[in-house]
């Protein structure tokens, strides 16, 4: 256990650009009591049991990197980091299934995977810091879920430490023996336990990789393109289209989309062989192919966004992500209607606002805004009132509150709203038979109960 | 409402062999007292309301297709049929979702769907009685789920009436806005209320089909080779793979394997274009294509074992399935052990223990196992003895309870076995928050409460 300073600010609060403006700030309410370092499911378990009993509040904590306010609970609390979790315990060849301690980071998963030739393929824009067990708990989705699917959909067992005992899921991939309990515990943000391993399923490492870059006329025309690939196939593994402004902002060397005339940017990625199947069909949607250069500069900046805020913050610019997820009806309107609530929240200090589809399903699809204004005297309570817009317009267009980054305390109100109160009922019912006396990440994704 | 004993009795229990062989003792004991006929989701939200008012349990009953006891709760109750929910409520062919009634049945569902040109691709043994809320409440899966998955992949959202009010979920394919709801009403049976409409995944109606056999040595064979498509693609839309013993009794003519020398019979069928890269994996594999007779033959005959059962009863047989999934390295221990345990349970009357493999993921498979043999003076007694043998086995070998028939009365105690009396309290808080009174299908899924 460490209870100096350095480690509770080092395990203060997560990643989003209100957390990187109350660091600066020197905010230190939501500090850890104590960070302690449990190195096995024993361990966690014992010492949920045991806070239970000295009425402390645990906060499970691997990556740090929930932009969602996932770690900061609505009482004084100690830091369970989970980092010394970090062996692979099984790995499966027949089923093609590895099991996890649920603090291996995702490189250390690629790199102990690699070793026996195999891939999970989750490749979230928090890869270099998040880990197992909070992919699991947050219901992540990684860069290249077009072709390996969320993190949700690559679990097929799971450990739960609960302040009452442990709950172990999954006999099976799929199973008609009553509700699937592993997606309830899935998204379940710490709230009823702490996940302490993950069974999930892997792939062969593919031998080779390709991007490119593709141009579309007009937002609405790369939406047709990426729409008929996530219906009709054949889909790559990476699927990402940008809307006008975020093309125009993101590219360095406007030349690339055809002398400057304008279009939006589409990536493609294959692990494996490039299918030229797909390229067909991107070309009878009016897609034009620009090669490699493109890709490339996409792979390789792929995980840099989240740490230029830091710098722009220093510059007066005021620089955060929201996501949403709809059916393929509704998504013109809801980028439009979330567009428009930002722009108008923030009317103040013209924003800038960047969006690009990165997640496909049969039925839908997910939509990543990033918003750049300048900052006001008060950043925080500038970007709460744009956010509380954008959320309405979520909710009023038909979206999800969260594709990928989760509840927290940030999306509370919205999610007990998206789901009903019926609902929110149901939930606080696992907790209270799971976690009685509100030990583990009290008032993350639930209200604290009275 | 009908209270006529012609009614209730035709709506008394499912379709097992012990309910069959109850209906022919005259067994009365789980009729319901009142059948009613509720047309919306609103008669059906003041019907549970109501009952709970007057102490009355509902039974929800579509198809009445059960076979594991999933229509004969522990108290006595009024059947609330559905069959006049049986509108296709939207179709949106943007998103390719359709939203049905909960009461419409899989031809009906089918053909509604035909019109416009799009097909569910649900087809389950219990196709021509079963019903879209059915489907859902139990986690039905189809003989095409290679290419369409299970009926829980289709769903996306769902309105649930519960006793204490209406829950409406699902706002996108997928979210990390929390646990996903869906798969918590999905399994569940009705112990939480009724599901009076699912929208679920549709895509366009194949313009041509395809079905053939094809031979292996043996199921070892087979099995690598279903295992290889499986993991490595490409599936076709149909994939089934009989044991030794199902080939020798279900193939009239043994010329179709080959002059007799044996073997196991797999059926490939494709919705669509026929796909000669499968054909090549079964090749590379040691398969041996055996053309199109034995796959029309499956084809034309695969809702008919179901009522094969009557007339066999008839002639002193007893023949029953049951079935489990598990993850691919465990599945000969599971094939074996669950065969082992049937015929020690049933050496007075030595039965015939016919398998196949008829859904298959990237980490595992089901098993199905039909049992044959003579019927001793006590065939319902006979048949609890060799089924609890069967349960033992699959609990013992890491197999789930139920890979498609649910849990229903007749899988409860395995089923809270399997997941652990922490997650059976869990759900036990879900169905009180939800249904205080035990309105809706008490004693199914959950032992009735204290």
């Amino acid at each position: 256990m460490a209870s100096d300073l350095d480690s509770r600010w080092a395990h203060t609060r997560g990643y989003s650009t209100t957390d990187l403006l109350r660091f600066r700030a020197g905010d230190t309410s939501d500090m850890p009591d104590a960070v302690v370092y449990p190195a096995s499911h024993e361990e966690v378990q014992n010492l949920l049991t045991s806070a239970a009993e000295h009425d402390l509040a645990v906060v499970p904590y691997s990556g740090g990197t929930s932009v969602v306010g996932g770690l900061a609970p609505t009482r004084r609390f100690i830091t369970v980091d989970l980092h010394r979790l970090d062996h692979l315990v099984d790995l499966d060849e027949i089923s093609r299934t590895a099991t996890f301690q649920a603090g291996v980071r995702g490189p250390a998963a690629e790199a102990l995977l690699a070793e026996r030739g195999y891939t999970l393929g989750h490749f979230p824009q928090s890869y270099e810091g998040a880990s197992i067990g909070g992919y699991a708990a947050a219901r992540s989705s990684g860069q290249s879920s077009a072709g390996y699917g969320r993190f949700d959909q690559m679990v097929v067992g799971l450990t739960l430490a609960t302040p009452r005992g442990t709950i172990e899921l999954g006999r099976a991939p799929m199973s008609a023996a009553g509700p699937d309990l592993r997606q309830l515990v899935l998204g379940s943000e710490g709230a009823f336990g702490i996940i302490t391993s993950v069974v999930v399923r892997i792939r062969p490492r593919p031998t080779e990789r390709h991007f490119e870059g593709w141009r579309f006329e007009s937002f609405d025309a790369g939406l047709a393109a990426v729409r008929r690939l996530a219906q009709d196939g054949p889909l790559p593994t990476v699927l990402r289209l940008s809307d006008e402004v975020e093309t125009a902002v993101n590219l360095a060397d406007p030349d690339v989309l055809g002398g400057g005339s304008g279009g939006v940017l589409a990536i493609i990625g294959f692990d494996g062989p490039y299918n030229q199947a797909t390229a067909g069909v991107l070309t009878a949607a009016g897609g034009e192919n620009l090669g490699e250069g493109p890709g490339e500069t996409w792979r390789t900046g792929r995980y840099r966004a989240p740490y230029l805020r830091d710098p722009l913050l220093d510059e007066g610019a005021l620089v955060e992500t929201l996501e949403t997820a709809a059916f393929w009806s509704r998504i013109p309107a809801l980028k439009a209607a979330v567009t428009e609530a930002l722009v108008g929240a923030l009317s103040a200090t013209p924003p800038l606002v960047l969006c690009h589809i990165s997640h496909v399903y049969e039925t839908g699809a997910s939509l990543y805004f990033t918003v750049i204004c300048a900052q006001t005297d008060d950043p925080v309570e500038q970007w709460r009132t744009a956010k509380r817009a954008a959320n309405q317009a979520i909710a009023d267009a038909g979206g999800t509150i969260s594709h990928h980054h989760g509840v927290g305390t940030d999306h509370r109100d919205a999610y007990g709203a998206e789901i009903g109160p019926l609902a929110v009922e149901a939930l606080r019912a696992v907790k209270t038979t799971l976690d009685p006396d509100a030990v583990t990440n009290p008032g993350i994704l639930l209200p604290e109960g009275d």
